[in-house]
């Protein structure tokens, strides 16, 4: 039922390291591209959702399980999902493909605590909120819990 | 029984983002530099290991749970500790404490596994890992369970 | 006479620093990017060059004047042009442009040596040489030179 | 007569790439360790210049001659100079020496300028100036140019 966004990525040559592939640290970076994009897709930038809506996604967890090896000017495609939507925090997966054979590359989950910008715990915007699950990922608000 | 490696890290602009604090990713670097310089403390050099030992660590999995943020020029103390070491994978539990105050800022663990520099899995070479475990880490080798 | 070939990049969360812009060390990452993407865009890839041709362009140099702030989200276009040909050196010009508001936003250089994969100075191999020139780029092989 | 501040760095697996050497981007990352470092040694810390003193060195130009390749775990000394010191800009030297064999490895300038937190252009305050300069740095103040 939830659908995931596609974002595609070019593997840089300085995302590589000295063992010939993508270091791992490159993925949390691609994740967060995949979220940025997920965003402007569902009708909102993030960057606006920062200034104007005083609306911050600090990141409280990074999960990340490295199934393939990436290289040096791969295409991969960034599958980005909001897997779980709280008043006060948000849960994405993401699964990395490798265009050109379908080869699952890695796959993670980032948890993000909304904040604003003085980093005080508060509630996601209901604008933002909506845009954000309109595709009909799965929500369950504090204050609302699923019967 | 375990214990941990120290290593200090100062915080450097570069790891910053408009968010005014640590960007996520930069954990997982500090985490790598923890593993480097745990492997000197026990003797020998994670370089030597995959140039002359032809053991590379690959990053299976990354883990981490970000608990207070970091900011620039922080003094920080990344905490490693080898948390299981089995014949083909190893795996590192991580703490990363801000040194003036002793605050858990964040903590994590990474899965390797154990390969050739053509990236084949193979058993860790003895040499190291008595090194790495000459510390009195948790070992459950495949080859002789723990009774 | 030399044209530039041009890549849309968007600027990533990660590549902001605490002053709310790009960090400057971005920019040698885009320009290597454009670099790439100008290979492909005259029939080959740099990858390929790498491991089929034995031919590795080691930055010498790396010059960048920074005109004007990037922010997260803008989408810049790199353009890149071969400046210079030698048998045994590259040189590269590049300019960035924020697309939305055509501003300069920097341009520099970065001076390559061609080498063999031991890191031996070599002459590009005449393949790569004619596809990179095929634009008209401004050639002075050392052993011809300009009269 | 103006003398170098030296900072150790020691190189990261992060830091490396596929050529099996550092990445060219990491040095200016580097730079800036080597710039923080030299604040720290003047009686002042960069991060409270920005917060307290309201002024923010934005990077104008950035150069870079790679000399040497640096390899993962190379102990490498940064050699940081205040070049030039205008009253609205600064300009630093580096250089960065492989510490096992006094090899140097690279060389760059990097010039700032003197803004508020609102990126405007403004005088660099004089606390920090005398400080800076504490070590007989060539100094031109634009005010009283050198006779």
């Amino acid at each position: 039922m939830e659908t995931f966004h596609e974002t595609e990525i070019r593997v840089r040559y300085a995302e590589t390291d000295q063992m010939g592939i993508v270091h791992h640290s490159s993925y949390l970076v691609w994740f967060e591209v995949g979220r940025s994009d997920l965003c402007r897709a569902r009708g909102f930038s993030y960057r606006e959702m920062e200034e104007e809506g005083d609306a911050l996604l600090v990141v409280a967890e990074s999960y990340c399980r490295y199934k393939s090896p990436a290289y040096y000017e791969d295409v991969l495609t960034v599958r980005t999902q909001v897997a779980e939507a709280r008043s006060r925090s948000l849960r994405f997966h993401y699964e990395v493909y490798r265009a050109e054979d379908d080869t699952l590359v890695a796959e993670g989950e980032t948890l993000h605590l909304v904040t604003d910008r003085n980093h005080k715990v508060r509630s996601l915007p209901e604008v933002y909120r909506e845009r954000l699950l309109d595709d009909g990922a799965d929500a369950f608000p504090e204050d609302q819990p699923p019967s």
